[in-house]
């Protein structure tokens, strides 16, 4: 094991270096030519279908084998229609507008001193991702749209069906006239290589973007040598207020929670106005036990819906990605800020109500990414809110925050053109 | 020892609790208490003014009996026209436009939803800066423009002069009606104190702003807990390209390396294209010298002004802020990329040339912050770019690059507005 352990230290650090080539490529690379690439990825995904699905049937075969939840093997599988959605993904991709060398502003100032603030590559970005075999094409994809050239770390639980698309990938670059530098994967499920790619590889990686729960969370804060842009957990609220619309507070709160249970905008805790629990909490618990979700309340809960199960101070702590989902009985707007201030991971929290003057305290109240009013939580996705992909949400506060698409994976420099003008 | 260790631990600690109600309070203040907290510190600097040159008059007698450079002393040096600068500067900070809640994008989907970019404070901030009392003014009044709490730990050659406008700083905040919390100064030179600011005191810090050389980078590197934005080198450069006008060129590189030689815009090494190094650097190096700037060059160079001094390897690395200047002759546009792209410190570059292409080619080789045609490396500066004023120079890639003035302090969430909107 000393052997492979050195093996892996040497073979990450060229990684690293090969990185920057690939970035200094796409660098002077065109927008057609990155356009091309990346049409030419999802033909390629196309054309290695079956090679994706048996890589992926390998990869369930093994979770089940393992006993992995259902919710995460439901994260894990591929399907031909799911493969078409991976495909057809980046090509919404390739088509988005390319971001590089566009001119976010430019003034003149009156010494004739002509500024211009231009958008350009961050360099080589560092992913490391759990499950869903997706964000293997969907990262590479922005990132290659974007100028940047990527280290991809998918999670061992997929890393078969990764390392597939991954050769799809490859190919697809390699028919544009880019090299292979410019998407590497992490060819092994040892753990180690997160801790090398969180070293910063010998100050290559520019940009590390970690999407995962608790434990990679905690080694990221513990390890990153470099800039990080998380996308960590979704512990998503929806406070139902006590001038709540009930059909809308039912269907946005069955929607945010079962529409997808194992997406990071899925509802996670509900917290229902005293106010007028007895009117809003009986039906719509009604609803959710009816879409099969287990229902884990506080004491004010279970006294209005006695078939809840009793909630923990766990429960208020846990992103559950299953069918199960958290209810509080909060006192008024206060009581919800303070709870989401104090448990929230500050993903996307919502409110449902009917009074305006509630809706926007609540949203000046609420210090998450995405702050939603009379909408299903399920809309935190890029997607959704036109960026054409996304590589995930970030949850941090610095750089992007949110949905994170191409432009959010560039930077810019200013430049500044003259006629010999001195500093007085 | 042990118990000052433990005292300042717990000091520290209790600082980043009391920087978070101070952001609460930032949060909930309006844009009028902000612009009325600012000029008030600006009154307040005024009215203190013999306190604070006092105070001043202490550190640069210690630093003149510690020997310190002269040129590190000309940045401690506090003198009524420069104190009357300082509560001038801030004035500027009361006077530009309060960034928070502005929408910074808006549009609607297709299926209804209202979505709002909207600008937010990041929190509380701690800076850590070297020399330059004048940053504890600036850097409190860009916090306070845009709702940040920050604590500021000044460098220790000037701790009284920071300490005593800090005074000052906070009778303008009370004069306004926001608690002490919103501006807080570490009050001892204890080197420990930066230890626990970059550990992120407890979470309490959302962004931590190093200013300063070489040994707090590396510290920064090793020990940050929190995300960074970087203040650090300007090793800067101007490439006297060939096609050159001889008059802008001495006039440019004059400026930028003498204006003032301790500004981080200050330049440091000098590139002359081989091609017409004859007709360029002798005339250059004369002005120069006349300056009284020390000339330091490679064998290329002192081939042609041989009074020059030889340059080491050293040279290319360093960041003299002082008269010193590292002169190197290199072949073409190429060269001088190269060299910049090993050596420079992605602050600040220049180029001086008539011949457009080459000017284009040179501004999109090189990826520092702030790439010049025809104009000084001293116009790298918030108040020069029309932002009002600066906290620094960031020379990361990420949120922030260049002149960061208070728009570059804040963040922003997505506010989404809808009618009962559910996902399909």
């Amino acid at each position: 094991m000393d052997d492979a352990g050195f093996n892996l230290d040497a073979a990450m650090l060229a990684m690293g270096r090969r990185a920057r080539e690939g970035a200094r490529a796409l660098r002077l690379s065109t927008a057609e030519q990155r356009t091309a690439a990346i049409a030419a990825m999802a033909r390629a995904i196309r054309a290695e279908a079956d090679a994706i699905l048996a890589a992926n049937a390998r990869d369930l075969a093994a979770a089940q084998a393992s006993g992995t939840p259902e919710a995460m093997q439901d994260r894990l599988l591929l399907n031909p229609a799911r493969l078409e959605g991976v495909a057809a993904g980046i090509e919404a991709v390739a088509a988005i507008p390319d971001p590089l060398g566009a001119e976010i502003a430019r003034w003149t100032r009156p010494n004739g001193l002509d500024i211009a603030r231009v958008r350009t590559p961050i360099g080589v970005i560092a992913m490391i991702y759990e499950s869903r075999p997706n964000v293997t094409a969907d990262a590479a994809a922005l990132c290659v749209r974007s100028g940047n050239a990527v280290i991809l770390r998918g999670g061992s639980e997929c890393l078969r069906s990764s390392l597939a698309i991954h050769a799809a990938i490859e190919r697809g670059l390699v028919e544009a006239g880019l090299p292979k530098t410019c998407v590497q994967a992490v060819p092994t499920a040892d753990r180690a290589a997160v801790g090398l790619i969180l070293s910063g590889l010998d100050r290559t990686v520019d940009l590390i973007i970690p999407r995962g729960g608790k434990s990679l969370v905690a080694r990221v804060q513990a390890e990153a040598r470099a800039p990080v842009l998380s996308h960590l957990e979704g512990l998503n609220h929806v406070f139902v207020h006590a001038a709540a619309d009930l059909a809308k507070a039912r269907a946005v709160t069955v929607n945010a929670k079962m529409r997808r249970v194992s997406v990071c905008g899925a509802l996670e805790t509900l917290l229902i106005d005293r106010a007028a629990a007895q009117r809003l909490l009986p039906p719509i618990a009604a609803d959710l036990a009816a879409a099969g979700c287990e229902l884990r309340g506080d004491a004010d809960a279970r006294a209005l819906v006695p078939s809840m199960l009793a909630a923990t101070e766990e429960d208020w702590r846990t992103e559950y990605l299953e069918p199960i989902l958290a209810v509080k009985v909060v006192d008024g707007l206060d009581g919800a800020v303070a709870h989401i201030a104090e448990y929230g991971s500050g993903h996307t929290d919502g409110i449902v109500t009917e009074d305006a003057a509630t809706a926007e305290a609540f949203v000046a109240g609420v210090d998450s990414a995405i702050v939603l009013v009379n909408a299903s939580t399920q809309f935190a996705d890029g997607g959704e809110f036109g960026f054409g992909a996304e590589i995930g949400i970030a949850t941090d506060k610095l750089h992007a925050r949110g949905p994170v698409g191409a432009e959010q994976l560039t930077t810019f420099k200013y430049v500044v053109r003259g006629t010999g003008q001195t500093r007085p």
